[in-house]
Formats: structure tokens, C-alpha cells, sequence
């Protein structure tokens, strides 16, 4: 493997695709497409659908099995080695091949792993990054509001440091990713808070709500919990607003 | 004018321009372009080859003169005349057209008026927002980094804020936007910091440079300050993380 291109694809829309994407794509001798067995959040099928759409049905499109985490012992061991594994994993699937294409999910940059897992591999490749649409930016364009207030700051962040730490200090906009457990019910004073929420954002399955906090929220918990069940996976995200 | 898109089209690559902004640039009836006079900076140039390339020489475009800001008063007061200003201008331009797109740099969400501007307008045209790769994207794709650290939060904030409130509170990373001034000057103890510069991310003409902040700083100022008289403009965006 001698370049390694990490494609960003937004975030299931096919038409979130650039036209750098799809170039870069048709440049690879190989696309790695990783499945997780039966899960269906590996979106592994959505995956399929953009190299048929970008490349026809004669791609070079190689799967594979991704490894496992092992959850067992300590969080940041354990994600260095499944990383390890995974760097492994990407080497065997790619064989010969010294193009090789990954499609990441929204954009490489963004609570991604695919560049930290690629800084392992030695040889070292090429590294490529085509930027894709985010998770951010599908919610916020689905709302048709904006990130930021006038020339302020905004914090991205994550569902557990909400819970661990509270409202970010210095910022009076919070977006909220990796939340699997609807942490802005973890807020303090949550009549202070404005929340436009979103799940499957920019795909046919998007849901939104919108609203002040405390009547959002429940709301929010119920329809997540319904879409998950109905879905057999969820993605959310949410931006918060203090007034 | 009934419904109004608002398109992103990426940091000025062609390239970044996605599936659904040329859907919805055919779906218009009229593609608004502003001008700023001789100013290279409204990119109007760029609006045209992107039009041109998505929707051939006879796209229904009109050009505009934008209105001028008058800096003479109270910073939002201003701001807020300049943006009553525009709304009136873009009905004008937009005359008997139903769809109107507006192809917005970057991202219609990320430190850009249209959203606040649109709002003004009376009666209300349907708003649509079509997201595109921003600067923050487009500076991590070229220096192929992550934008966070594992699981942690980051700020997005601009030169002014940076100047006045020094780092910001709660977070070792922060991407710094709207900034003329070469704000990472102002820092204390700059050697905690390392520094991702770039300027013109993503086009033809781009230019980066990175390292620890102490040795960096005076060599991307020189190279600021070259740059935009060579091309008679800049846009520049960094990314620092603390140590």
C-alpha cells in the first residue's frame, strides 16, 4: 500500500458525495469496505450503493470483517489495540493493491479514527484527505439555523463530557456528538437551554425536533428510543443553545 | 421569490462542490452572484466557473452590487443596517423569480450572514439549506489531521475572540476563524502551542505551513502578508492545540 486515500462521504446521503470524492475514488485500485457482521450501523450497504452510483458495478471493492474492541480493561488500551488490530486488518485487505480507498463516514476529521489507525501502518503510505459533509452540518442544514451565534465560539463536543463535566465554560453553544445516552437530560437549569436535535441527519431516515429544553426533552428520549427500535441502530446529534 | 436556497459550495475548489448543490443550483430558476466592485475577494469569479461547469453557459444568473457596510458607528448596529441592506437588494435582483439559490463559501451554517439576512425578508420565502465542505474541513484535509483529540472537545472561534479573551477555557484544541490579524501573536507562553496554518485551503493557490507556535508565527506572518499582496486578497485559517 503505497497511498491510502480516506474519502469522506457525509453522512449517508449520496448526494452529500463531492465531486473530489468521487475522483479520488475512481483513482484507488481498491476500496475497503468493513463490515461488522450483522450490525446493521456498519452502513456497510450504504457504502456499497456510493461506489455502484460513483464507480458502476464493476468497482474494485474488497470487504472486510472489522475487529473487535475488547471492552474489558482499561478504555484507551483497549482502543490502542483494537487500532493495532484494525491497522492489521486494513494490510491483509488490501493485498497487493497500492491504492487503496477507505469511505469515512461524514468527514476523516471528525471524531474519526481512520488517521490515527493509518499512522500505524509501516511502511508508512501516502496519506489523502478528502473532506466530506459532517454530522454538524447536515443538522444544522436541516434546521436552516446557524452554528454560531454573531462572531461567537461554539464548542464541539461529546455526549460523555456533557454528562462528566456540565455546560462547556466560555461558549453559549454546545454540539453535542457520540451520545448514546441523551446527556443533555444531565443539564442543570435546563430552562436555560434551546435544543434542535437529529438522527439519521441528511439520510431518508432523518428525524428532527426542536425546541426549549424542558419540553424537548422527553420528547427527544422517546423518539430516539422508537427510531432505534423501529431502525435496529441511531446516530443523533444535537446542537444546545443557552439563552 | 417562494423559496430560497442557500448552497454551499466549499472553500473555492470546484471540486468540492456535492451532488446535492448542483441538484438544487438546476432546481433554481435564478442563481444570484454579489459583487464588491474590484474587490478579488467576492470571489464572483469563482461563483461564475462553478455555475458554468454544474449548469452550462446559458445558467439564468444575475449579478448584484452588494451593499457596503458602513463602519462608521456601533459595530451590530451596523451590521444589522448592512443586512437590511442586502435583503433589499436581493429582491431586487431576484425580481419575478420563484427559486433563488445563493451559492454561499463554505457553509451556510458556519460564520456566514445568509441565514440572518434571509430571515428578514417579508413575506418569507421556504428556506433551503444545502451544506458544503468548510475552511475548519478543508485546513485538516490538507495537513491530514484530526480536528479533536480522542474524545475531547474543541472550540471554533475567530481572531477577535482569541485577542480579547486569550485561550479559550475548557479545551486544548481551537480553530480560529476571521482572523486579519495574525491573532496566535497574541498568545502567552506560546510554547504550549503547535500551530496548522492555511491560507487559500482547498484552491489552486493554497499555502500552508505548521509547527510549534515560537518558530512558526513569524514565518506564517511574512508569508501572510506576502501572499495577499501577490494576490490582492487572503482568506486564512488556523487550527492550535495545546501541549
Amino acid at each position: 500500500m503505497q497511498q491510502l486515500f480516506l474519502i469522506g462521504i457525509g453522512t449517508g446521503n449520496p448526494d452529500h458525495v463531492t465531486g473530489e470524492a468521487r475522483r479520488v475514488m475512481a483513482d484507488a485500485d481498491l476500496i475497503l469496505i468493513p463490515r461488522k457482521g450483522a450490525d446493521k450501523a456498519d452502513l456497510a450497504d450504504l457504502r456499497r450503493q456510493i461506489v455502484h452510483a460513483v464507480l458502476g458495478p464493476d468497482a474494485p471493492v474488497v470487504e472486510f470483517d472489522l475487529p473487535r474492541r475488547d471492552a474489558s480493561g482499561d478504555y484507551l488500551t483497549g482502543v490502542d489495540a483494537w487500532h493495532d488490530a484494525i491497522a492489521r486488518a486494513w494490510v491483509d485487505a488490501a493485498g497487493q493493491a497500492q491504492r487503496v480507498a477507505l469511505l469515512i463516514w461524514g468527514d476523516p476529521s471528525l471524531y474519526d479514527s481512520s488517521l490515527r489507525i493509518a499512522a500505524r501502518l509501516d511502511p508508512a503510505p501516502t496519506i489523502r484527505v478528502v473532506p466530506g459533509i459532517t454530522a454538524v452540518q447536515a443538522l444544522t442544514a436541516a434546521h436552516a439555523i446557524p452554528v454560531n451565534e454573531i462572531g461567537a465560539p461554539f464548542v464541539v463536543t461529546t455526549g460523555r463530557r456533557l454528562r462528566d463535566e456540565g455546560w462547556p465554560p466560555g461558549v453559549d453553544t454546545a454540539v453535542v456528538m457520540l451520545d448514546g445516552q441523551c446527556s443533555f437530560q444531565s443539564l442543570s437549569e435546563p430552562e436555560r437551554y434551546d435544543i434542535w436535535w437529529g438522527a439519521y441527519v441528511g439520510m431518508a431516515e432523518q428525524i428532527l425536533d426542536r425546541g426549549p429544553l424542558p419540553e424537548a426533552a422527553a420528547r427527544i428520549v422517546a423518539t430516539r428510543a422508537r427510531a432505534r427500535a423501529d431502525h435496529g441502530w441511531i446516530m443523533d446529534i444535537y446542537l444546545l443553545r443557552r439563552r
